[in-house]
């Protein structure tokens, strides 16, 4: 990426706007400057230069072409400045400028970028809050030059970039490379991922995004990145409310914020509510040892706070296992521990906790869990000094990771640098110390899982058409499902009255008698179904009825066996806006109406990944035979998720298809329904064939 | 209350304990005099003073008696120092010695109580931290003085309650009062409401607790405060992974953490899960004026943080209203809303907002919202200042709570003050405010609610005995259960096959059979319950194998008609250790078990309360008739749960009632299978007819 390399660390940096005292381009020497980047020119109308600058009157004019362009004119000029900036050689313009896309403007921007590919320049912004790179002192940008450290964050937001900038002193967490990209006209979230997943100055990415730029690109990008660093992701959605309502059935899940937890999940990023949290996770990255287990030892001195840092653990997902008998014998044991107020997990020291206390209790503890969390309810009376020491020595003696809460104010100003000092990260409260904890915990295991990572199939668009013109109807849906491999009922379109006796007796039994109607899609609501058909003669006046309902659309009556004791399961395929075909699988009927309870990925998947998305339902119980009821076969369901998940790679044209109910059996599964739903040719084409 | 005039506002203090420089006499009289309190003496075995203090060798020596005794002196001495107090006049003695109750020395901290009632002392403590009541700048506590302002604190543990104080100037939170009650061997929680809920110098309660001293004496006391002055209450649990394990049937609920929720959410109470946010609900109530409604207007300089601020708000359940046409017109005239980059909700004034158009914009949007949140994503070429001026403006225009999110660091510093002085509070992130404005919100609506207030019925205690011996059978529980007025299937015991094979004839259709046996509760597992049963014969082969599973407790079959087209309820009984009786709705069956879908109360509730706990079931949409079925009798099933949590104040030996499931029909319901446990004779007596 040669266009990182002159964004990151150029050799020399223009910049371009007015050098006037308080002017923007005036501001920006001076920031880059004062972060100690001396080889600056400044490029303006008038040709002056600012607080020992050179100035020049266009970047052609400078001796020395600079790798990179700091733009801050008028909007007006950029493309022309971008175009001179190519043509002199730079490799990149940072566009801080605003006034294009997103006012409306967007022939505007259109024109830097076409200015920018005539001259060979690359773009970050325009409208962005520039860039920074804390290890080559370079702060092209308006925002607080933030402290170094190992994160690299990449904003969208120029505004909420600039507040994190400020925020990161106060928060403790360092800064490698800090992006903000703005409108995003070229360079964008994809690139900077894939730049930063090899990038050593970085161990852990941020990033906060709005919208991607390209849903699948950004997968890929995010996936590559997240196997080799942690990735936090900050996506504002757009009311929730809305989300829930689009859940009630699966063909509307389509561009929901559901789809973005289920793609960041894919990829292995770690989503996370605010601006707090994504501090919190940061600093637990960047200083924690890797969290190989789930079990949690807290060691403190005030038994309350322990146990709402217990609660927090045990919401996240942690195991606060209670102490060995070999392990209480041998804190017992201790001449420090004397005074322990609990053996149990939290390990109350009481207020006579001291340094060799929780050194003592730590490391014994840490035998026996995966990561600790030392808090101190400080008082005026009591030391926090020597009590960080001994949290501090724990974590140096084992090797694991230990996380610290002190509280509070002012009582522990002197613990404090020492816990920093020693690589122990302090959090404000022991729950957020334990939601820390288990995020990392999940970020290693999550590394380690045999589940393979996105994407897991590949498969090769194929660009076959659905076999069928216009709405299909059930049995041409089911025809084509069975010719996918996909399990279908055995089944009987009949026309006559006397055909659906002979079928009654055919396919034995009980029968089910649907109308197949050219414009009725929901045949339940409109008394299109009828269930249990036994006899000829109920079969002849259930046709009779079915008729009257078809109207002119009728094609006919489907008749298939009643299915007894099936689970009902729906399977549903739709394309989202952003990341292209979706797959869902819930449990039928009320349970994903009620309930609500679906679970979805970015398709396509394997039969493994499908299996964790059964296991992920809240009644995900049911299947493996809740109440003394049969296990269900879920190799059968994980199967059909994941050949439903391909078929929008096979057929370009296909846009929703939707199994319900899908009868899940203790052998195997029968499909009861199929709605498919062709995506226009128009479409099909503008979307191209795999999005 | 005399207690509580002697112990915030003595006339005058004696502190017992050493006074040699460094102890714990010493340094609490030097907490008095620093803290500006006057009127102290010292007494200790020495009779030496401190620090100006005049000393004595007991409290029966100084001339004017002290109201109030602090007391620091040995664990050994405690027990006579109480009794020299209350013969010498004081009122009060809060206790810091510790090594009581706490390490296991009941009888010590008996002794305690016992010498207090001897002299007619009351006592706070002992192993407490002390009491705090700023306005008295009284300050007899080893901890830090806290910054004066509204909100009184009380807590069970001393270290906690510590760290709160040495917290809360940074926070941003002042104390009217504070409490540590630590054993809380004769003062408890209890009291200390109780005296709050009448002091004029406390608009705000927070209390943090780890078992409530007395579960029904607290409901009552909260309930009374809760309707005068909001409740902000930290509850630590143990353990959820157990509440989940136990919620999987009803007779385990007692105990668990979802009573504590219940019964705080009934009386008025709002738990909170940590320090944080116990913070921030105490500064949005004491410094924002009553949310009247749900609809809430963001008014930001930045797009991202708005929307995570809106995702906050709509997850709290508040509404995000766009702005109706009108507002919009009238937005888009305003010359300082010209750059206005949004005009839905959050409203986006872009980088370009300036105090007018703050002040603007709220004004405007006020007019269609109950409350206001302000963003500032500051950088360090915004001022601040100016906007936290529009902002506060807008505040004292309108009349309405306008809260604030100014983010971030240093480049806010100079508009924090602004609002302060303005009374607008300042949240460290969008997220944290918006979920105050949700909490303030919703404590407004709940005391404006027609929901009665706890108790919501008033019941008196008949000391009824349960009409059986030992353990009961499902027919003597469904007579008894008749008698109480409780709809119960039609129903014939037999004990013979013959005898069977009449009632099914009699009972008509379709019948079930279930054992009835001495020693067989569940009798689904044992296979004594077959459905279905249509003919003479089937009733016949089914009453000997019945007769065979019931083995030597055998008494016969019971037979009662198959009900169709029920939706399954379970209701349930039990006994909380802490709140006594509890009662317990849920869907039955598979919801129960795999969704725990469970609403509980404490009892007795009436059927308003009844209904509101089926509302509050997830599954509730099920028992309105989801997917086309028909809508529920909810007066029957809502008559049937008040009836059930009337039952154990009528017969003080109920311990335990299963009632599963219950077939909620369209009018009218069936109890399909009933459960009694009787308390034994001892635990009657023990706990009281109505607990």
């Amino acid at each position: 990426m040669p266009w990182a390399a002159a964004l990151f660390e150029p050799k020399s940096v223009a910049v371009v706007g007015s050098t006037s005292p308080g002017k923007l381009g005036y501001v920006l020497i001076g920031q880059l400057l004062a972060g100690g980047f001396r080889r600056v020119s400044a490029v303006g109308p008038k040709g002056q230069g600012a607080l020992g600058v050179p100035g020049f009157r266009s970047i052609g004019e400078i001796p020395d072409a600079p790798d990179l362009v700091v733009v801050a004119s008028p909007a007006d000029s950029v493309p022309s400045v971008i175009e001179d900036a190519g043509r002199a050689g730079a490799k990149v313009a940072v566009v801080l400028t605003a006034g294009f896309s997103e006012v409306g403007k967007k022939a505007e921007e259109q024109a830097i970028l076409e200015a920018a590919r005539r001259s060979g320049i690359r773009l970050v912004g325009p409208n962005c809050a520039g860039i920074v790179n804390t290890k080559a002192r370079l702060f092209p940008t308006l925002e607080t030059r933030p402290p170094s450290g190992d994160v690299a964050f990449v904003s969208q937001s120029g505004a909420l970039g600039g507040a994190v900038l400020s925020w990161a002193e106060e928060q403790g967490v360092g800064f490698s490379k800090f992006v903000s990209y703005g409108n995003g006209v070229d360079l964008t979230d994809v690139d900077f991922l894939d730049f930063l997943a090899g990038d050593a100055e970085t161990k852990v990415v941020a990033l906060y995004v709005e919208t991607v730029s390209n849903g699948r690109a950004f997968l890929d990008a995010a996936a590559h990145l997240a196997a080799a660093k942690p990735l936090v992701v900050i996506k504002s959605g757009r009311s929730r409310s809305g989300v829930r309502a689009a859940l009630s059935h699966t063909g509307s899940l389509a561009g929901s914020d559901a789809v973005y937890d289920a793609a960041l999940e894919q990829c292995g990023a770690i989503r996370v509510a605010g601006i707090e949290e994504m501090f919190d996770l940061c600093r637990g990255f960047t200083t924690l040892p890797p969290v190989r287990g789930r079990r949690l030892v807290i060691v403190t001195n005030s038994g309350g706070p322990g146990v709402l840092a217990a609660d927090a653990a045990d919401a996240a997902g942690l195991e606060m296992a209670a102490p060995s008998e070999a392990l209480r014998a041998r804190l017992r044991a201790s001449p420090h521990l004397s005074t322990l107020g609990s053996l149990a997990n939290p390990i109350d020291l009481t207020v006579q906790g001291t340094e060799d206390g929780y050194r003592e209790a730590l490391v014994a503890a840490l035998d026996e869990a995966d990561a600790a969390l030392a808090i101190d309810v400080n008082t005026p009376y009591i030391d926090a000094a020597p009590i960080a020491r001994g949290v501090v020595a724990a974590a140096r003696a084992t090797g694991k990771p230990v996380a610290a809460c002190f509280m509070a104010g002012k009582t522990v100003a002197e613990g404090l640098p020492i816990l920093k000092e020693g690589g122990v990260p302090n959090f404000a409260t022991g729950e957020r110390a334990a939601a820390v904890i288990a995020a990392v915990a999940r970020y290693e295991r999550a590394r380690c899982a045999v589940r393979s990572a996105w994407p897991t199939t590949k498969t090769q668009p194929e660009g076959r058409r659905l076999p069928w013109e216009g709405d299909a109807l059930e049995p041409e849906v089911l025809d084509w499902l069975e010719g996918e491999g996909i399990p279908t009922p055995k089944r009987r379109l009949v026309t006559s009255a006397d055909d659906a006796a002979d079928a009654v007796g055919a396919l034995g039994g009980s029968v089910v008698l649907k109308v197949v109607a050219v414009g009725i899609s929901h045949k339940t609501d409109v008394g299109g179904v009828i269930l249990n058909v036994e006899t000829k003669t109920a079969a002849r006046d259930a046709f009779k009825r079915l008729r009257s309902v078809g109207g002119e659309g009728f094609r006919g009556v489907l008749a298939a066996p009643m299915v007894r004791d099936g689970v009902e399961l729906l399977v549903g395929l739709s394309r989202d806006p952003q990341f292209g075909p979706v797959v869902a699988v819930g449990l039928g009927g009320v349970y994903a109406e009620v309930f609500r309870d679906v679970s979805l990925r970015v398709a396509p998947i394997d039969a493994a990944e499908a299996r964790v998305m059964l296991g992920d339902l809240r009644g995900a119980a049911i299947l493996r035979g809740a109440r003394g009821a049969a296990q269900r076969d879920l190799d059968a369901a994980a199967d059909l998720v994941a050949g439903v998940s391909r078929l929008p790679f096979r057929y370009a044209d296909l846009a929703e298809l939707d199994l319900n109910p899908v009868f899940l059996l203790e052998d195997g599964l029968v499909v009861g329904d199929a709605r498919a739903v062709r995506r226009d040719a128009a479409a099909t084409r503008a979307w191209g064939g795999s999005r």
